[in-house]
């Protein structure tokens, strides 16, 4: 059986999940096969320039015509529209692979949550870096027990991109199409990270209560080919400290204003038998400090039983940022075909939602909101 | 003319200001002559071998006796014995040089700086860090602009001393005698860091308010040589976030439960034009990002021109952590002879002992706590 | 125009081109678009197998009937399969890429070498390491004379895989069959980064002398699923000491018996100016040293207008060791189709040949030997 | 009983041990009482403001007067007064500290090594780096087997203080004051460590054979304050190879032209189980690579129970280049008080000579030298 695609969205992260379906048939023989059947856009030009690229059959201008034709719907465009179409592909029973984060607001992903919930196929959503060798490494030593019983969880997510006043507007700066800022675009990245490595319950278990700090500190940026200047109506960078169920302490932060860091998230966990840290910029790389040890051990993810590496190439042959797209398509594309859960799924996207909430929240009140 | 110095406390900071005021001749032949006259303390048989082993003429049980009769009082010992004896020197017209954090509280610390104000003596509050070379090459290229506008301001001081739940109880688990635990002992140095270097008007200013969360992850520990256990009533871990009068943003942190780290103090700070990353286990580096730079370059402040370095070794020749004291004590006695002001003094030790209380309150509220 | 490609091999090597072929119409939309036509290998089974999963279109199992009916011809085999079939392609007129190192024995990459250059066509030596995005920069920061004259350039190159003397004997360990052992295989590698980095008459010239040492720690290795042993007859590490044309000193290493490290190949070069750093285990970062500044400043190599990196993906989205083929494929086929010369070729294939075997002459009379 | 000692120079290395001397009753209150009595050196009014920071008693023009008189007498002057002074001390019966190298050319070292072992007073060479806590560590790990045998070893001394031509000529440019350049001055620290670490016979034993290359980059340079130019009769840096008598093999390098390392001694060893990495700027770290690691532990060599770190601060407190003489001189004076062995002796310097004499005569030849 081969499963046809229909994605809407080629810019960024069509590209990157359009890369990650071809790669599979090279490297996961075992995956199911697809066909990247129909491209969903509303610049015709643009449209066609990208399917003829990225290797898609087709185009279509409204995806309406799409979600219930294909066997698989991907929703890669921007945060406002992840909603409508994804619910819609999910009342058809076309299991929908949906970026992050879920959507702009708390109420639009309760929606998408419940719609996923009663479609009976999977709803997955695409944090990437669930996928990093490294971090799956990362996490089977927490799932052990080597660390021990967790005290401390720091994140943050450092970029420089808005540093320079001058940077243009783009609809990432409006709340309206984007949400929020650092904190949804990078923020939700960060929270799904913990969420996912120390959430379990003999661990550091969910986040229990949090307060948040929200800062904006360019007002206004030119539009780009224009005169005018628009305002900036969300985050530029956010903070937060937090309190996990068994009374484990976290900080999280993120930037655009980091200068120097381009894409720098960085993850570090203090248990009581020891400590590790990882970086996306040596997204190779696991920094680990066993019970057994004094100092970090800097391990080099890419042995042949490291997670996902043994499809790759020898120890010591790394890989990029993007292949954690072929691993999350070979596992969500699994689930569709064996019909076994997938996650991070629909839920887990609501889970960092509410989380992001009730920063926002905690920002509005000078107070700490505890999570229900 | 030659100081006489009476000293409270012959532990670990008694040990540490006598080796600096013994290495004064050698390295800082400016400096005024000291004499190690009288070190006081209550044991009077660990006093002599203390005395003896630290080059101290004689010993004194009580410091009531002492403060008026040397030139300089140097206040070692513990937090709660940081007042009275200091405040008694100051009225007697004698400098002080105290140990941070200034005070069990607010308030106390509050009675120390009045007594200082009035003084017309030096009166020095002993934060050392702000005495690595590294650090003062740090200030340079801050108020030279190099950073432009600050942004990020990141401090966070990691021990892991009591991360055994088995680690005796000792004074610094208790609140009378402590104050508070990592807050108070680590964050105070991170805190005057901060003020240190981002303080002035034209790079963020001073922290207008605070949001805090303090933690225990142990609530009692056994008494050495004995069966039972005392409750641990100060914070084993601090976190912060903070916003500066400049609208930048801040987080802090401490722990005694950071496993592997021993005493990672490390500061971060990203402006308009750069950005930098200091260690204090890498204290002889610097890294700096200037704006013409693409990332960080790793300076070892070890250069001829650099703050202090003259008087030590060749380029590369690294110093180590006992070396702030004797920059420290350079600088107080040099105050001492010259009338002239030092700084940090007991209103920066007031300042971050204000900011050591709001966290504290924040923490007790759950709400954020604006500084006057 | 569609070119069509024969490839020898389906190995590693093989898959590692074939992966590269497959990538390039999304990533360079301007490469000429290709064929993978004909896979060659002489296991039927396994060579089937093989072509299904790296998308051939079909096999042979004689190169013979190959050469001459494809555009161009791969030669991804073993080295002593090296000369044969790239000698019959050439003179076919059929454009050759074979991979490192050229040749088992100087006499027959001078003959491969000699077919190359009557032959009128690209005949191009696939040291995939020119191609990675760092030391494109690199290159670019020594042509424009950045780090001034060259005094000093080290190269190593670390493997770890035969450590344990249990570890089974593979062809890689006979003289006959690969011509050398780590000094073939991983220091042609070092001795072709460093031409390709330093030969420039104004930067340090060619190497003119150089002195080598050849050792074999274990003597003979057993043979997989079989009682018997075989003996090493190559060297499982060798050093080298060189001066070249302008007087700078270099120091070359390989090993594949430094334990703990995988695929560590690191390049020094101090200059009168500066100095730079890289490591293939982060090949992503380039350490630079400037004459203005006074410490290595970490670059992260994936900015717009770095090498390559604008086919990619935005700033610090890393890539992987597989991209370097990417890269090369991208550059050779370019040439295939305009005519224009490609470089590494068989002309650099043998250089670096002359001084391999220089080393090993070296290491035979125990004195240095001088390049013609 | 007071050690009374008489030191010859009063510069760099004067000032280092005196220093070292002072610090011994503070924090090893168990070495031997000295008295710092005669500073011995030409230029009197120099000597005399010497004499007085340093800490003297007195001062003395002629080492003649002193050699006898004390109860130690230290040679700290340039390597071409090492041994007249030092072998008139050892005929005298006094126990001789003599700085590094042991003299400028093979045969006066053999003449000191011959009075040392006819003395029967302790004769120390001052290898300082032998005294590094995390140097002692190495051993410490080497010895228990920790690592296996040795197959590499690499070590590498990089310095840039004359790469500017323009830098003044001084003694150390000069073959008849220094003997040689960076190998002498350098090199033999790394071949005093790399002897210390591996040289027992279960680990790599002694280096069996040795191939060097010495260059000189910068011809004459300019006398300060003058206008005239001097000859640069040594080397401006080396290289070496080697190979030990277990078959292990070794890389050798130093340099004065090392553009942005200021004093970077780097030591690296594999073995069968492990591999470890030092380096001098960062002296408080060990990188360590055990059998059951797969990458290195970053070890910060402050713990109570690490070598000499008792005598001074809590874990974490990192201690600077100077701390390695206090540790030397305290083992030195121990070993004149105990009349215990103490190493590096005469013996160890002269070893160190006869592989450095090695190199320069390997470089003449062009061959490989055989050590007897």
């Amino acid at each position: 059986m081969t499963l046809s695609i229909g994605v809407l969205g080629y810019r960024f992260m069509g590209k990157a999940h359009a890369n990650a379906l071809a790669r599979l048939p090279m490297f996961f023989p075992d995956a199911p096969d697809v066909e990247r059947s129909v491209l969903v856009g509303r610049n015709e030009e643009a449209l066609e320039s990208a399917a003829d690229q990225l290797g898609f059959e087709s185009t279509a201008t409204d995806w309406a015509d799409v979600v219930d034709e294909v066997d698989v719907f991907y929703n890669l465009g921007p945060n406002h529209v992840h909603a409508e179409p994804s619910i819609a592909a999910l009342e058809a029973g076309t299991p929908v692979f949906c970026e992050k984060p879920l959507a702009p607001t708390l109420e639009t992903a309760e929606e998408m949550a419940e719609a996923a919930a009663g479609a009976g196929v999977p709803a997955g959503c695409a944090f990437n870096y669930r996928f990093v060798p490294a971090i799956r490494y990362a996490k089977n030593l927490l799932e052990a027990g080597e660390l021990g019983e967790i005290h401390h969880v720091r994140g943050r997510y450092l970029q420089d991109w808005l540093v320079d006043p001058e940077a243009p507007w783009s609809w990432r700066n409006d709340a309206e199409l984007a949400g929020s800022g650092a904190l949804g675009d990078l923020g939700s990245h960060t929270i799904d990270l913990v969420r996912f490595l120390v959430g379990d319950d003999d661990l550091a278990g969910e986040i229990e209560r949090i307060s948040g700090h929200l800062q904006t500190f360019v007002e206004e940026r030119p539009v780009e080919g224009d005169d005018e200047t628009r305002p900036v109506t969300v985050d530029d960078a956010y903070t937060a400290q937090a309190e996990f169920e068994n009374g484990a302490v976290g900080t999280f932060e993120a930037s655009r204003f980091a200068s120097g860091h381009k894409n720098d998230h960085t993850i570090e966990i203090h248990g009581s038998d020891g400590s590790l840290r990882f970086s996306l910029e040596r997204l190779n790389e696991l920094e680990v400090l066993r019970d057994e040890n004094r100092g970090y051990e800097t391990i080099l993810v890419t042995d042949e039983d490291d997670p996902y590496v043994d499809h790759w190439w020898p120890p010591g042959h790394v890989i990029g940022w993007e292949h954690t797209f072929v691993h999350e398509n070979y596992e969500f594309l699994n689930a569709v075909e064996t019909g076994d859960d997938f996650a991070p799924n629909f839920e887990d996207g609501l889970a960092a939602q509410r989380l992001l909430a009730a920063i926002e929240e905690s920002d509005d009140r000078g107070e700490w909101v505890t999570l229900e």
